[in-house]
């Protein structure tokens, strides 16, 4: 991964937030910045200087992992070391403006922070500088986002030889995961929705101790971590003969997707994505079912930036990796969603997801 | 679950610290106090109301889970759903004070909030009150964790069964994983740890695509979540022959181990039961490698208060559930951690991991 390249444009981006130093210490940016997968740490990015904190627990992790970046080992949290680096180096460094990452420090470790930092310097909360640069993914990222997708869409033909119906939840959960694991999976991307029968108008039903009834849908949504990148998917099956209103609810979300992946393409924005999946539903009398927005990002984390939701007004660009997942759910009975992963190309979009979406019986 | 007693006593805490009312926004918080599990909440506690907010994905999760509290399904994310209806409320409520979880809640939502906020609201940055509380487990979480703690232990049978040289460490990971979902496992508590030969001298060394050699250590620290609480445990096997200087580092760690247990009790100190293990270290030579903390708290999440670190004052008191996991790790060479958890009582403690600690020979 192009670690250093990375660091070098957000030096670059400094300047323009009149920011003389940013501290990073949301993980996801941290990996993307200098390659540290463990769970403590903290970069201090200046115009010229780049030093990675971290405990005792990382030492050696640290020093396989990280590039373009000093490497500070503690006996104190990241962030504590961090201040106190700053203490020691301020004068050299001559900064006077130290953007923090408003979204992912919290109130007490903003205050905590601001105690321990030299007089003279002061917090700014700085503009999602990572975040935007990590929206558009480069060649090295698609490789590993379409490698995790096609590892993930595997698991679908697992789940469709576990679902049965008596059979719970859990243990369809289950089947998957281990599949992923077998596989090479770093882990689940999320926590695994098998939710049946009634419990499919849930959108987000986790898999639980239900046993499969023997008529009605059931939402599988689930992904992999591969190679600290996440893919995503959703199918909906149906056991047992699904009669013809059924039939048309699952056609109307189809469509919808359909209509919804039609729309992506660079220079679109986000709103626009989310207006032409819930037009199809609304048409259908299915609009006020679908109670979630169409989409978002996804890449080292799974929920990212770009959201696609009502009135959102962020433009697709190529590169970007996001999810397509309109849904319509109807309290009581059962609900249908279907979801793949696409990255924005300049004509429209490239589908990661391999995976067919006529409605399949079981 | 007490979901109406823990609100009961929380709004009777609030006038103590000078609060008219709190924002929770913490999930494991939330499921504490009204039972909750999704992944999108706010609680808002005065002296005589209790209101949650969720959006409309877990409309029907809510009415089946919250326990004690009013319901709001809103259209926008919970907490500005908290500030609307403050807003709506504010005169009624004669709130003046309004505290957040400082610790919880980042720099930007708090901005977000204040901004939102009825003005003649000021928030005002909260103890961890439900924190506190959490700290003693009540008999149906001691229940619940002793659960966890059991289906956890099982877990390390077939670890011993699939732990053989050549076999790789994420498909150990896989067998443990796969039988913990198979036996009603919600999931993992955090990220299983494998790590054999060298890679044993890291302390948070993720289950990795590398083959168990032939001859070393493999430190195996796993643990389930069932029914929303946590299991955590580590014992540490040998692979070959150990030969006399690794039997003497699993002795020591063991011996520290058994030191800190006999340590614990309704009265001591967090900081001496770490004390105690770490002597046990230091007298064999091992005091530097031994390079992180003795134990922490467990419950609805992994890591909890208390922490059992050097210098910890905080007093140990009867139904605390903690972990006493000492360890000793030498880079290049290999690592031994043994990680029990515990039941803080009167006169001692209760061990809840029923897995012996002789060292195992594969």
């Amino acid at each position: 991964m192009d670690y250093k390249g990375r660091q070098t444009r957000l030096q670059t981006a400094l300047e323009p937030s009149r920011l003389d130093g940013l501290l990073i210490t949301h993980l996801p940016n941290i990996r993307y910045l200098c390659g540290f997968s463990g769970s403590a740490g903290a970069i201090l990015i200046s115009e010229s200087k780049s030093v990675f904190f971290t405990d005792g627990r990382y030492k050696e992790q640290a020093q396989v992992e990280v590039q373009g970046s000093r490497i500070v080992v503690a006996r104190k949290p990241p962030l504590s070391a961090a201040a106190e680096w700053l203490v020691a180096n301020a004068k050299k460094l001559g900064a006077k403006t130290l953007g923090i990452e408003a979204e992912h420090l919290s109130v007490a470790e903003r205050s905590r922070l601001a105690k321990a930092l030299p007089s003279g310097l002061r917090l700014r909360e700085a503009p999602p500088l990572v975040e935007q640069a990590r929206m558009r993914k480069d060649a090295e990222e698609i490789e590993r986002l379409r490698a995790a997708v096609l590892l993930g869409a595997s698991l679908f033909e697992v789940a469709l030889t576990a679902i049965r119906p008596g059979v719970k939840e859990t243990e369809v959960a289950a089947e998957l995961e281990y599949a992923a694991r077998r596989a090479g999976a770093d882990g689940m991307s999320f926590d695994t929705i098998i939710a049946s029968g009634a419990r499919s108008a849930r959108p987000h039903g986790r898999a639980s101790e239900a046993a499969i009834p023997a008529n009605g849908f059931v939402v599988c949504d689930f992904g992999v971590i591969l190679a600290g990148y996440c893919s995503d998917m959703t199918r909906t099956v149906h056991v047992g003969q699904p009669d013809e209103e059924t039939q048309r609810v699952y056609a109307a979300v189809r469509d919808a997707q359909q209509a919804a992946l039609e729309t992506v393409g660079a220079g679109v924005s986000a709103g626009d994505v989310d207006r032409s999946a819930r037009k199809v539903l609304q048409r259908k009398g299915l609009g006020m079912r679908f109670t979630h927005s169409t989409g978002h990002g996804v890449g080292l984390e799974i929920h990212e930036a770009p959201r696609l939701a009502a009135g959102q007004k962020d433009v697709l660009q190529p590169g970007m990796v996001i999810t397509i997942e309109p849904g319509a759910y109807l309290p009581g009975v059962g609900g249908v969603r279907i979801e793949d992963m696409v990255v924005v190309t300049e004509q429209g979009c490239q589908i990661l997801t391999p995976t067919g979406k006529e409605l399949i019986t079981i």
